[in-house]
């Protein structure tokens, strides 16, 4: 199956441009053949716009998600995308899953937020999510900084996860998350795991570019540059059928040693 | 703290060339300012000897462990080695570190068995070993298939490793261990890691050689090539404080969220 990972720089602030440039993506993925489009995390929004995000983060149930799900219909696309979401009195930092036909396939709260801005921002979310089939392949979440905990991945291997897709908004300097932890995620799992960031400037940020996907075999199938870029990639987990065999992971773990 | 890993075919089969080998080697690494010598799993009889490992495996009051001691202390350097121990009637792949008097400091016996060809020969050891102090660093040690598991290597670093020391006996084709996953293992968790391989060939396997030494940033402080080599690498935590603060992953674990 086919995904493309839409890396941007977006419209900070601005959710109505956002909403357009996801459905200008959408287009493009589904006329490339991709069946799985992956946005940045924050996308609706921005990502470093400040306190701004309170205001323009929405319930699950408000119109931009409407917006995304005729989207996602429209071009006849699954889409993951990152917003945030306003429930309880709370903005989490979060992504939703829909499938070719606008319906939500899953929903998720980012767990491990970093550093003292997010978690300024952000109530953290309290579980990993479940993971849900898009088509042919089944396919887990996670949001940028939670993939460099390899206990996060591993969770998500060991519930199915052929796939575990990525949102994030990684700045300069760190480009070791996606030349050396993703590749190694997806090796040490035998899984494949896409890496979807955000690129150019925001408001005090700069970002990494650098989306990544790579293989169970911890090859890298398909890296972006610095810039905007459409990155496509083939995820085809019978291809690595010898690779699994030779590297039985999720079988050999001890997991009585471990301690928590 | 300068280490020293030494990169070598060994002699399969043949314990007093092999404790030849390791003499000259610590004198080697001595001369080179080095306070801790690796070497690789299995080191004292080789690794691929197939069932003659039961004959050549020695109690840990055996005769070779105190050539070992005499070796650490005629050179005034501490020694992680691979051996084959026996028993209670079985033989275990493990590992000795002594001190630079030759005082033992840790016994380890490797608890991820690769394959059907090492279940067949050794009884997996059941627990970690501790975490112990050679002169300023704190090392933990685990054995080649273990440090694939980021769970191995995490619950060390919990104990306090400043430096993981990995003997291992890797086969080709598998560079995206070295290349990938220690790299990954150091960043992940801000630690030291060094990984001691074989290299050349022994009756049915060609070994990796890529002996690597990665830092808390996931850079390569030293790799080896294909053939027979000392390592040497400069293993100072504190210059890697700032690495640290950016990404202090042991504190913001979810341990609640990951299941088993």
């Amino acid at each position: 199956m086919r995904i493309a990972l839409h890396q941007t720089a977006g419209h900070p602030g601005d959710v109505a441009a956002n909403l357009a440039e996801a459905d200008a993506a959408a287009a493009g993925a589904s006329a490339a053949g991709a069946r799985l489009l992956i946005l940045p995390e924050m996308f609706l929004t921005g990502y470093d716009i400040g306190p701004e995000i309170h205001a323009l983060a929405e319930p699950l149930d408000g119109p931009s998600h409407s917006a995304m799900a005729a989207t996602a219909r429209r071009h006849g696309i699954a889409i993951l995308y990152g917003h945030g979401e306003r429930a309880g009195g709370a903005t989490y930092n979060a992504a939703r899953m829909v499938d070719a036909e606008g319906r939500p396939l899953l929903d998720y709260r980012k767990t491990h937020l970093y550093g003292a801005g997010e978690r300024a921002l952000y109530r953290p979310g309290d579980a990993l999510a479940p993971v849900v089939e898009v088509e042919s392949l089944r396919v887990g979440v996670l949001i940028c900084y939670d993939v460099e905990f390899p206990e996060a991945v591993r969770a998500l291997a060991l519930a199915g996860a052929d796939l575990v897709a990525v949102p994030t908004a990684l700045p300069v300097p760190t480009p070791a998350v996606p030349t050396v932890l993703i590749p190694a995620r997806a090796y040490e799992n035998q899984i494949f795991v896409a890496y979807a960031n955000r690129c150019g400037r925001e408001r005090t940020l700069e970002f990494e570019g650098l989306s990544t996907v790579a293989a169970p075999d911890g090859t890298v199938l398909a890296r972006a540059g610095a810039g905007p870029e459409l990155l496509l990639a083939e995820i085809g987990p019978a291809a690595y059928a010898g690779s699994r065999a030779a590297n039985p992971y999720l079988a050999d773990r001890r997991p009585e040693l471990y301690g928590r």
